[in-house]
């Protein structure tokens, strides 16, 4: 008999080459750590299911990850076993046994990031490998109206990097909102599901907004071209976090 | 004629083997950053004073730094310059002439440390660097109790590495607070100046003390003695925090 484990994960992803594994064993990823020690915990093969394949230098405090295990290891003690065996930039924060059908992908229902900008003169140490620094104030009024323009089920071809051959490209943005304190600028998105770097494009193109270059208006045209030239304007990576994943009723516990 | 300069600093201590600048060129120090970069804005050798010569790994948000430049530059316009030229580790928060008699180091009345503690069962990879993680509950109350007895006026020479041969040892410790807030402690230090890793020795007997390890009377015993046995404990350096240097009315532009 199989057990199906769900972990939640944090990390801080400034020196991994993405969730992805690479070929070449010596690019840093975190699926390739995370699933070295949970082979050598468990004694056993283990392929991991991630909820966001998040990009080289994207951050996550909510990242979910499965995987099913012949084991029978209570969820803590083996949260417990590869936390002591983690580098310091990534964290197992919860584990849990999941029914059987639970996968970290397919059963999550939308998915929650969160983009930080320091607009203020100096950057800030303490914060500069997690907030974009990006001097000069933004206008607030004209990036929500912008956002109202993104919101909804569209085909996001415009703010798409690589959609791959005949892949969908439709997504439902359920949630865009901008907020300001000070010299911090906050987006924060949520969606059933992201196309390949959206999130960066869509705050490149914010930030665009946001600095007078476009008006909210000619974001309603490029997200109907269809022709990925809001890709052009692509928020750095360090910005970027995914904050939490959300499921259905279905795949709790 | 000279201008005083006064500087502010905040940096990511992490990679850098402390302000104080050493012999080797290939070792990375604040003092030894930050002067080169002067140096070649205003073409000509530059003296930094600090206020707190904080040890490796050590960080600081308000540290305060001064020199005397023959250069007429506007200092809005030097740390605009030097900004640009710093690593992102490190960054220049204000600038401003000073009176002539201005010293960072000598003009300081007292200076602010804060060491952060993380006792949840799970590090956060988003504090990793600036937070110890050190698990397990820890008794307040106790660690108040310890505090009060070190308050004041003493001599340190228990919780001093290296007093340095006929150095004064006696320090007066204005504030020393305990502050606690889910799984994070915070040690408040105010004091005239410090001893050499002085709040990093006082932090690991006040943890021991949280771990019921040593009792608060026992604090006041150590102290009495000045035989350095306080060092034993020394909480690591990525926790603590250079926050703030406080200068009298003279000192003022």
């Amino acid at each position: 008999m199989t057990t199906t484990i769900r972990m939640l994960f944090a990390y801080d992803g400034t020196g991994f080459r993405g969730w992805a594994a690479q070929r070449d064993p010596a690019v840093r990823s975190i699926e390739r750590e995370i699933t070295a020690v949970l082979t050598e915990v468990l004694e056993e093969p283990v392929r991991l299911r991630a909820a966001g394949r998040t990009d080289a230098g994207v951050h996550a405090r909510g990242q979910v990850a499965s995987f099913r295990t012949a084991r029978n290891i209570p969820p803590a003690k083996l949260r417990a076993a590869i936390n002591g065996r983690l580098a310091a930039d990534v964290v197992c924060l919860e584990a849990a046994a999941a029914p059987a059908s639970f996968d970290a992908r397919f059963s999550a229902s939308s998915r929650e990031y969160r983009y930080r900008i320091d607009t203020g003169d100096v950057p800030d140490p303490f914060t500069a490998r997690f907030v974009w620094h990006r001097e000069g104030r933004l206008d607030i009024a004209s990036m929500r109206r912008a956002a109202q323009r993104l919101m909804g089920e569209h085909d996001f071809t415009t703010f798409c990097r690589h959609p791959g051959h005949g892949r969908a490209t439709v997504r439902d943005l359920q949630r865009l909102t901008v907020a300001a304190s000070g010299p911090r600028v906050e987006l924060g998105f949520r969606a059933n599901a992201f196309l390949h770097q959206m999130v960066r494009a869509l705050t490149g193109t914010l930030v665009l907004v946001g600095d007078g270059k476009l008006r909210p208006d000619d974001v309603a045209v490029l997200l109907a071209n269809r022709n990925r030239t809001g890709t052009g304007n692509l928020a750095p990576a360090h910005g970027l976090t995914l904050e939490r994943v959300v499921y259905g009723r279905r795949a709790r516990p």
